[in-house]
Formats: structure tokens, C-alpha cells, sequence
């Protein structure tokens, strides 16, 4: 088979591990800290896991190892959309686990949490392994998005760990499928099944992050990626000096994977969905903020810019969302028949003028054609808009487009706007993992497998000081449930880790809210280029921005 | 202005030269070899270029400089599309020159061959220039797609030329550029302007290449950036195991970028447009190939893939190319507003039927509907319709997927087809030059200088042996009339550089198509990464596949 050189020359890379685990697995010892509470409503999440809650959070040391001996047969899961760096925390669990005891056994459960369920999975060995060490893509046991979360799942899961002799299970994935882990480990302690069950924070997104977790694993090499891109584009657009570039980058629920890409590359506008939200902002509101820096820039002749569009922001323009409510119910049931049936996209626009309201309607109206007839025609099999379709790159390059030849006619704006699109998502996701990352997530999964040797379960693997040397890094871990509030998701209240949004009055939202001002009229793009493996460490070593400002550097 | 630390870093950078140029100025000499014909249409082209035809091809060597000193202010434009490694061939050019004599000036004419025309410059000092070195894009001076080709045009470029002192010009552009180069060289030859003009052969698309010329800058990390996405996008299909990926990538006329992509990748399927159109295949037949692969793999529980597909693949299917003459003649002059006022597209179908030969109706009607629809609705100025703007990666996901319902029907296909569609153009086009970038486009700015030294004209700075480390490098000058033939033109016979297309029997295609079988229905993905500019050799000094097989490695 053949492979690519850097592919061959990052097998012999040797990521680093937090100081307190480099001495040599006889040489980690832990420390007990205070017992946790739930961050928020504390007597229901106690009630929900009465054999795992209140566990107290620990950290490793270096000291005589003083775990029990027992063979360990450990299980692990990649759970949910791929990140840089998941091959490297199966390979640091298994390295732990090796060290630990050669006759210890890893199993890789195939395609997710399904894998677990159908008893599909791999047992590692060396030659295996070392074709994924340092290397992107999830692609050493797959992933998958079946969740674990009912009882009867839990039951078969069980069934497959005593069939296997499998006492401990890593769960690799974003906050939803840790929460289930949570869940899980519950089940198994209730039980008394033998299972312990750690978690390790995975996702681009960037939104499991709490007080616990400073960052989940491939935002950093993802975020990198996307950037390299956005700053060729950027130089691209100051060279010819004729196009306004629109990209859109992935981050449903979040933008930190945009904000970040405009810290490190400065564009003239990004859109924050958080912040879309907080200030109620419409349509026509954003549209003005884009156009003003158009305009602004074409009053110096720049008649280029470049625009960041985070995935999911038209979801969290509140006039948007009730008019999509609105097309929901318009179109419940045998109406959606009816609307199909009428000839003429001119019927169909009668129809929808009448069933909306006055509000909606207007919303409706300024939309581009093409977007107005993507919410009618492409709907899922509940007949619901399909609202992740929406290009809103191409929506709101369009909307620009139409307030420039206002501004045109009435004698304010006088440029030429041309626009391109792109979307940035897969492009990143399976990247080679940074060296940030390949150091994280190999501790990670290391870190993981102390915490199953020392006989912890329902936490997930922590590395902390993150903006500091590996060597700074303190490793140990945290019970789920302590990340844990109650919320209403699809009309039941859960317990859920609590999703990290961007802040608006954290520092990195503020660096950049500083600053966009000047950005907006100016052309300020950085140019960050690829990531690099080899060579200056101030090349090789930076974190994210937004993680080093988050930890006042 | 804050600048990344890659920048930062790549500042420090000292690209390496070509052996005998890289023993300082006082220490090249010039050998003459033989007088050169064209490669085609010999008397014609000599009857064009009765001053500049037939001179004697050159290489520098190790020796005493016996150039005559005299005072040299040259001037310096970017023409046409952005590729990485423009700005190093204006700082070779400027190290020699002012290694030649601190007094020598270097004039900037900006926004392309425009700048010439309107006098808009930039005068180069250290400080100034410093600030590009080994940085990616065009935006040193702009570039533009002005052609300088009317008498009138070279008139003026005399005026601006004199008005300066400005004794040589270097232009540093695609094969239309550099035809014009000659041709401007010729004129000024003819009129006794005293003013030399060398060419730099410059594009991404890799299409100005020759027996003389091995490779045109920025090819290497155009295809190399490009490569990184797909190689991620691979990693990706090959983890989340359920998309087919449609990559169109850039390259309007030929697939050399297409098929670099692809050595370098290996994806189950790559379109070439020369072999599209050399076989004459038709929209099915292409078709076929990508369902053919869709389905083997699917046959093995593999749903997922990727296909490479060149820019410019359907304006090479004969079937497709007499299809859009037809609309074009269809709907030339009033028909146009005939066609627009029908109502629907019911109509407007109706109307397309009738006024189509049966042979193009049958290829019009296998289209999808939007790219039917796109081809009636978007037309250029002139009524034609834009074959560029074609989405030939979402036109053969559409057919496929069509070409697969009809294999489900007939029992011989049983998967699953989800299709997502990306586009990498101005992703590549400036990104940091790679290390061989840097050091050719250093060195045939550089060289570019000492043929203007040496009083050359209407040559081509040349730099060959490039598989080869740069110390082995060979550099020189070739008349550009030596790389011309006659070809129509707009209803003209014009003296211009060949285009060199994707020879099928050529060393990089041969390979191609001897593994293309297996890449189709295994998955044999490579993944690039990104570009390094530091570590091992193997990973960072490593030419294209393409140069590589070229030259027997």
C-alpha cells in the first residue's frame, strides 16, 4: 500500500505527554481532590446518578504506582463526525495499556456505538496500530452516530463486555455522546455489571468546553485547516482585487470554529451566531453590516473583501426561525399535497403569501428566489424545512447584492461587487493532526487508561494548562456528571453536558469585537498558510488563538 | 500589521539557486549553443519576427561576467491568474539586479499589463520588498488581464518605457502572455526602442510547458495545496464511510492539475479531458465510468468515494460541445426575447424541443433540470451561454445517481449514493510557495536578470533539469518564436506558444491509466497533508509526480 512521505515521516513522530506522565508508567500515582457538584440543578442530576454522582476529581502525580494489578480487556468507541487527533487517543490508551501489562487487550468496536451493540470490533496489536499513529481520519475502527442511550442498549452492551471479558469502555466523542457515557457508566454501577466507562472530549466544533475542559480535541488542527484556506483565499482576493469571497465554515450550534478562523486570518466580516442571537438581529440587519463594509471599502477602491458565514447562523435569526415555524405548519399534513399539486411557482407563491403572517411574510419577501424555493421544495420526511440545507453563504451574498443597487440608486455606494462561495467543513475534519493535537489526544487516551487502572468510571479524561509546554500539562480526570445540567430536549427534561457557546463577554469575542471595526474598512488579513510539523516551534507549537486568550496569553 | 509567524518565518528563507548561478554575479558567464527554428510553421513565424527569430538558445555557466556595465532600470509585470511563487521571481529579479549595481532600478507597473499602459508603478527598495519574500499571491503589484497585443499598445508601452529610461521589461504570465512578450519584443526590436523583454513562464494550470520549458511556476503547490483538501477529503470518506465526493478542480483546458491531483491521491475515479476528448465519449459513457466504480465498490459494502473532476471536462464532450452551439444559435438575435417571454418552463422546454436537432435533444434531455435550466437562463453578454459556469461536478453526481436508480431497477446495483460537491480553485492559487516554487521562481527571476544583462530579447528565462536538486539546476534563455506555432484564433491565424495539453502517451498518463482500474474499485487513497516547508527532504523537496514520471524518476 502506498502512503504519502509525510505520512511515513509522522510515524516517527513521538507525541509529548504532561510531565507527570513521562517518568514511566510505575511512576504515576494519583491524587484524590474535592468531591463535585453539578453545575446546575444538583438534585435532579444527583437523583438520575445515584452510584456515580458527587465523585471526586483527581489529578496525576508522579509517585509510586499504586494500582491493583488485574488484567485489564478494555473496549473503545469513536462515537459521532470525525475530528484530528482520534487515532492518537486509541493509540495512547493502547500504549498506557501495553505498558501497563503486555497481556492486557484493547478491542476497537467498529462504526460507532453501533459496533458495540453488533459485537463488530478489532483487537489491536503493534502492526496494526502503527499505521495510525499521528495520522488524521477516524478511519482505524470508523465512527458512527447511533446513540447509546436506552436501557435495552445498555443490556446488550452489557452482554458484549462479559463476552469479552471487557471491564472498561472509552467512549471518544462530542457532549452528547459523553453524556451518554455518563448514563452508561450509571447503568453499569447500578448494575454491578464490571464495566468502568471513561470519556474523552471530542468535536471541531469547539463547543464541549467548560471550566473542566479547555478544549476539545481536532479544533485546533481543524480550525488550522480552515484558516490555511480562508488566508489563501484572502490573498487571492487582495491580488486580483475583484471578488467578495463568502465562505462558510461548519459549526451548527456554535461559532467558534468561525471566530476562530477570524482571529487567526482577520477577514472583514464574520458573523457569531451567539451573538445574532443576543441581539435579536434580522435579516436586513446583517445584510447592513456586510454591505456597510463593503460600501466603506469601495469608497477606497477595494472592491474585494472576504466574509465568514458560520454554518448554522440564519438558525438563530429570530424572525428566520418563526418564519421556518411558519412553513412547518403551513405545510403540515395533506397541505403540503396540495401546495405540491399547483402549477406554477407564481400559485405557489399566492399560496404562501396568504398562509403566512403579515411578519413572516416580509421576512419571505426580501429572500433571493432560489433560497425561497429551497424551503418550499426540499424537505425532509416530516415535511420540515430543511434548514441545515440552507446556503446561507449564497443567501446572503445575494441579499448584499440587492442592497448595494439600493445603495446604488440612491447615490451611497458606487463599487462593483462580485461574489464567489465556499464552503469549509470536510476539508478539515481529517486533516493530520497538529502537533497540539497529536500531543492532546495521544495524553488523552494515555491519561484515560490510568484512570481505568486506578478504577475510576463515569469520568471523562481531563489535560489541563493546555496553553502552556506539554510538559506543563496536569492530567487526571472528572466525574460527567459535574459538567451536567437539566434541559428540555425534544419535549422530556435531560441530563446533558452543558454546550459551550461563545461568550460574548469572553475574551476572545471581545479581542475580535475590538478590532472588526477596523478589519471591516481595512485590509488587515493574516495569511496563516499550512500547518507545519517541522521547524520554528513559534510555527509548530502555537495553540489557537482563542485558547490562549481564553488563558489571558 | 500583524503577520503570521509562518510568514514570519518563511522571511528567513534563502531560496536556493541554480549551481552556476549561485556563485555570485561577477562569476556568470553566458554560453551561446545553437540557433533555434519554431517548433512549428517555420517561415511563417520568421516572416512575423524577421528581428527576434532564430537566436541562439543559451546557458549560464560558472565564469567570468563579460556583460557590458551599464546602468539598468527594468521594468517588471504580473499578468493573468495568481500562482504561488509570482513574488520570488520579482525578488530574484531584484537581488540581481541590484548585485549587479546598487544604481540599477526596478519599476513595479501595477494591477498587470494595464499598469504599463496607465504609467501606475511601484518603485522596489529593500524594505518594500523584504516584506514578500516566499509569501504566496500576487498583491506585491496586483495583476491583471489586460492583453498587450495592438500597435497602439506597444506604442504607448515605448512612451512609458522612455519616459522612465526603463531598458528591458520582464513579464511574467501564461502562454498568451508570453506570446505577447515575443511579440511586443519584436516591435520593439523593429523600432529601435532599446527596450529588451523576457519572459517568466508563470500558471497553476500547468499548460505552458515544452521541450524547453519542463514545468510554469506555481503548478507544484497549486496541485500540492489541492491535494492536502482531497487527500483530507479522502480520509473523511474513508472514516465516515457514506458520501461520494465530486471535486472539481481547476483547469479549463487542460487536466493537467486534475491528473497531478490524482498521482498524488489516487480517488477512484479522475476525469481527463484529453482522453474525453480523444475518445470522443459521450455524457454517458462518462457516466458509466463513475457509476461503474460507485457500484463495484458498493458491491463490497464500500458507499463512499471520490472523483476528481476537471473544470473544463464537458466543453470536451463532443455530444455536449454541438449541443450548446445549437442553443447558442437557437436563441441568437430576437429568439432570445421570444424564448424569455414564454411562461413556464414547460414552454420554454416545448420551445427548445423544436428548435434542437434530435441527436442534441437526446443530450439535452438526459441533463438534470437545473443544469438545463441553468444553460436556457445564464448567458454571457453576447447571448451565449457560459459553459464556464457549469457545475460538471454536480451535473455527473446528478446523472450517476439517475444512472444507479436505473442498475437498482435492473438488480445490478444494491448501495447506497449520497453525493457532496466541492470546488478547489482559489484555495491553491496563493498559498506560500513550496520550497521548489521558492527556489524556481527565485531563480528565473534572478536568471531573468542575467539574460537582461547579457542584452538577450524575445527570450524565455529558462530553468531545466528540475527533478533534480536545485544545485543541479541548469539555467538559461530560449527565444520564445522557437516555442510558437500558427494556430486560428477568433478567425485569425496567429503566431502563439503551443498549449500543451495532457498527452495520453505521455509517462504521467500512462501511469495513471495502468493503476486507474484498481483505484476504482479498491480504496486506495494516499494522503498528502499539508505542504512543509521544514523537515525531512522527502517531504519537503519532493517535484510533482508529474515532473518526477516526466523525467523517468
Amino acid at each position: 500500500m502506498k502512503i504519502s512521505s509525510l505520512q511515513n515521516a509522522r510515524y516517527a513522530y513521538q507525541p509529548k505527554l504532561p510531565g507527570m506522565l513521562c517518568n514511566g508508567i510505575a511512576d504515576i500515582c494519583v491524587k484524590e481532590g474535592s468531591e463535585t457538584q453539578s453545575v446546575a440543578d444538583q438534585e435532579k442530576i444527583q437523583a438520575l446518578f445515584p452510584n456515580t454522582y458527587g465523585k471526586k476529581e483527581i489529578t496525576f502525580q508522579k509517585g509510586e504506582n499504586t494500582s491493583e494489578a488485574k488484567k485489564q480487556v478494555v473496549g473503545v468507541i469513536l462515537s459521532g463526525g470525525q475530528a484530528p487527533g482520534g487515532h492518537n487517543v486509541v493509540c495512547g490508551l493502547y500504549d498506557a495499556l501495553k505498558a501497563t501489562d503486555k497481556e492486557n487487550v484493547l478491542y476497537g468496536f467498529k462504526g460507532g456505538p453501533s459496533g458495540l451493540i453488533e459485537d463488530d470490533y478489532v483487537i489491536f496489536d503493534d502492526e496494526f496500530i502503527n499505521q495510525f499513529r499521528n495520522t488524521g481520519g477516524f478511519d482505524i475502527i470508523g465512527s458512527g452516530r447511533t446513540k447509546l442511550e436506552t436501557q435495552e442498549q445498555f443490556a446488550i452492551v452489557a452482554e458484549v463486555c462479559k463476552k469479552h471479558g471487557i471491564t472498561a469502555l472509552v467512549i471518544i466523542g462530542g457532549d452528547d455522546s459523553n453524556t451518554n457515557a455518563a448514563v452508561l457508566a450509571e447503568y453499569f454501577a447500578a448494575n454491578n455489571a464490571g464495566v468502568q466507562v471513561i470519556g474523552c472530549p471530542k468535536t471541531i466544533d469547539g463547543d464541549l468546553k467548560n471550566e473542566d475542559i479547555e478544549c476539545s480535541f481536532g479544533f485546533d488542527t481543524a480550525t488550522k485547516t480552515y484558516s490555511e484556506i480562508i488566508g489563501n483565499i484572502e490573498r487571492d482576493a487582495t491580488s486580483a482585487k475583484k471578488y467578495w469571497h463568502f465562505v462558510k465554515v461548519m459549526g451548527r450550534s456554535a461559532s467558534h470554529v468561525a471566530l476562530e478562523c477570524a482571529l487567526q486570518t482577520q477577514p472583514n466580516v464574520c458573523l457569531i451566531s451567539e451573538e445574532v442571537a443576543e441581539k435579536k438581529m434580522s435579516l436586513a440587519q446583517i445584510t447592513d453590516i456586510i454591505a456597510d463594509s463593503v460600501a466603506a471599502r469601495a469608497a477606497k477602491g477595494l472592491n474585494f473583501g472576504v466574509a465568514i458565514i458560520p454554518e448554522g447562523v440564519v438558525e438563530f435569526v429570530p424572525e428566520f426561525s418563526v418564519l421556518i415555524h411558519e412553513i412547518n405548519e403551513l405545510l403540515a399534513g395533506s397541505r403540503a399535497d396540495e401546495f405540491n399539486a399547483l402549477p406554477s411557482w407564481d400559485a405557489k407563491y399566492d399560496f404562501i403569501k396568504n398562509g403566512l403572517t403579515a411578519e413572516s411574510m416580509e421576512v419571505f419577501a426580501i429572500l433571493p428566489q432560489a433560497i425561497q424555493q429551497q424551503l418550499f421544495l426540499e424537505r425532509d420526511p416530516h415535511g420540515n424545512v430543511q434548514v441545515s440545507l440552507i446556503e446561507s453563504e449564497k443567501l446572503f451574498s445575494a441579499m448584499v447584492k440587492e442592497n448595494l443597487a439600493a445603495r446604488k440608486a440612491n447615490g451611497t455606494y458606487n463599487g462593483k461587487f462580485n461574489a464567489l462561495h465556499h464552503f469549509l467543513g470536510y476539508e478539515g475534519r481529517c486533516a493530520f493532526p497538529s502537533n497540539f493535537d497529536s500531543d492532546y489526544c495521544y495524553s488523552l487516551g494515555y491519561n484515560a487508561f490510568m484512570l481505568i487502572q486506578y478504577g475510576y468510571t463515569g469520568y471523562l479524561s481531563k489535560i489541563s494548562n493546555l496553553s502552556e509546554p506539554a510538559e506543563s500539562w496536569i492530567a487526571g480526570g472528572m466525574p460527567i456528571t459535574k459538567m451536567m445540567n437539566m434541559e428540555r430536549r425534544h419535549g422530556e427534561d435531560k441530563p446533558v453536558i452543558k454546550k459551550a457557546l461563545v461568550e460574548l463577554d469572553g475574551a476572545p469575542f471581545k479581542y475580535f469585537a475590538e478590532r472588526r471595526a477596523e478589519w471591516s474598512e481595512n485590509t488587515c488579513f493574516v495569511y496563516p498558510g499550512a500547518i507545519q510539523y517541522y521547524g520554528p516551534s513559534e510555527v509548530c507549537d502555537a495553540t489557537t488563538i482563542t485558547l490562549a486568550l481564553e488563558q489571558g496569553k
